[in-house]
């Protein structure tokens, strides 16, 4: 069950990253040609049937099994007072999750997904990264592994999500490290920090960025520098899933910065993701540019836990259904074609 | 089945438009403090489950029926050729709605809406408005009419949309006489003419303005000397979901122009509205601006149908999910409030 039992296993996957399906896209890109419609004018939804089609490997995608994964983890860094609320909100979440409670139980349940929550060693918080690694390398690797685990072969579409209480910063040092630009530009409100909170989260990662600033600058060193379990776990099930060729959802500025430290080194790690919504924290703006990722709702959002991921399978749910139910010119008798 | 019988009786509708029920709305918004969320983290998912519950009357709103409406009509200004299309194209995609084979059976079927299509009068084409208004008083309250009779005391919301090649012209005149501004910037290219087209369209519109320059500016001469059937078919169905408080979900350009006459007279009338989306059609960004809606959505699509507000609803659908299933921080047990 371990998918990467080692550094060497997880370098080698972001090495050989499938392809999407080019005889598909190709496909599909005619038959949007032939549907009852001016071309072109169903917008995203025809990108969004094209580039299913092409991860699916079929001209009509489908949505019969698709899920939504949340990951939840805990941050040593909390103790510098970075999050409106204390670290024991994870757990009670995820008790919430269980229970049906959550915004993402509902958002799964409108869309169509089932729903798996992995609590991370709630009870072990990641060190505090201004003075040490947040994670040692079997613990990296097991969360990447726990991410992966959730990723079987017969999904049709992934979505990804997390809760972690002070994740924001940790999202923010990523991406700094991974991309560069001042801290400040990266750091935001989170669930509701004053502008004191905001400061504290600066002058945090600032320390971490300093304290690792001589380690190698790899995905692997800085996802387990700067990151958490619950972030490793999402970058380990996107990979997993980019090797099954099951497209993914990605979520709010977490779940992306996940990823940062990958696209920094393999720019096309994305390549089999859709983003599922732009978030309200101000990072993810930026963040999503760089990943080249264009959002497909933009709704003010800001809660994390796949919500506005989720929200979206709705849409591309819609697309699929145009795509595969719309008749053609010859098939409706329409003469030539609009 | 007449709502609008007569033009006193339309302009009775328009001064006396309901408002929203006060006390659900302030229910609604305290259960979105009391679930377990950071206050404000869904966005516009909390305004939707306020907004909805305003006008369905009760605290958790629902959508077991709800309406996609389409209307279609013909129009005598198209011998100036205007459209990328024949007018032959209108009742060929009303049959292909008939068939199921448009966008707008799949979306509407994705967002779990009935579809009623009314098709008015295909073989009589309104007259040509560069030199005659549209519709005689008398169509122009069957029009309206047809609208309103589509809305049932059952609908939980109400979606509209239209079909009629070389409406984006009428719309586009409906704006400029309502709110002013250069014809230019109220133009675009519809289902896709050039720059010669756009030219066109806009010289038979400012002959339009002139032709009607010295008539009343009221709601309904506007609508009966720049409208359409199918335009007038859709203010008439808006307004009678106003007067019997249900929601209604816009679609592109032409479902918002054929508001534009009347919310230039009675700024509220869109209250009870939402916009599903902002289309590509460049007019339509300002005329959100002046009706003071925000899109839902903003995909690129410039179909009409209906298409941009039926997918709407599942985003809509999603927002009264979570406000409906998610526990409160009392049922989760979740101390004090996130």
């Amino acid at each position: 069950m371990n998918a990467f039992a080692s550094v060497a296993a997880f370098e080698a996957a972001l090495g050989a990253l499938p392809a999407a399906d080019t005889s598909a896209i190709a496909a599909a890109r005619a038959r949007q040609g032939e549907l009852t419609k001016p071309p072109g004018s169903l917008g995203r939804l025809e990108d969004i049937a094209v580039f299913m089609a092409g991860w699916q490997g079929t001209v009509c995608s489908t949505l019969d099994t698709g899920r939504a994964a949340i990951f939840a983890g805990n941050h040593g860094f909390v103790v510098h007072g970075v999050s409106a609320f204390p670290a024991s909100v994870t757990e009670a979440m995820v008790t919430n999750f269980g229970a049906g409670g959550a915004a993402i139980n509902a958002l799964a349940g409108a869309a169509g997904l089932d729903l798996t929550v992995v609590a991370l060693a709630l009870d072990r918080p990641t060190a505090d990264f201004t003075i040490a690694p947040a994670m040692d390398a079997d613990e990296c690797l097991a969360a990447l592994s726990a991410g992966a685990a959730v990723v079987t072969p017969d999904l049709q579409i992934l979505t990804v999500g997390e809760m972690g209480i002070g994740n924001t910063t940790a999202a923010a040092a990523l991406c700094a490290r991974s991309f560069g630009g001042k801290t400040a530009e990266w750091v935001g409100p989170g669930t509701g920090v004053d502008s004191a909170g905001i400061a504290r989260k600066i002058a945090v990662i600032e320390r971490a960025l300093a304290h690792h600033g001589d380690a190698p600058y790899t995905p692997f060193e800085t996802l387990r520098r700067l990151g958490g379990r619950e972030i490793a776990a999402i970058a380990g099930a996107v990979v997993k899933a980019r090797q099954l060729r099951i497209p993914v959802v990605l979520d709010g500025f977490i779940t992306c910065a996940a990823l940062a430290p990958l696209a920094a080194a393999a720019p096309g790690v994305t390549d089999h993701c859709i983003a599922g919504h732009c978030s309200a924290e101000p990072g993810h703006v930026r963040l999503l540019d760089l990943l080249g990722l264009v959002p497909l709702l933009d709704l003010g959002l800001r809660l994390g836990e796949g919500s506005g991921a989720a929200l979206a399978v709705s849409v591309i749910r819609a697309a699929l259904a145009t795509h595969a139910q719309m008749a053609t010119f010859a098939e409706a008798g329409v003469a030539g074609s609009l």
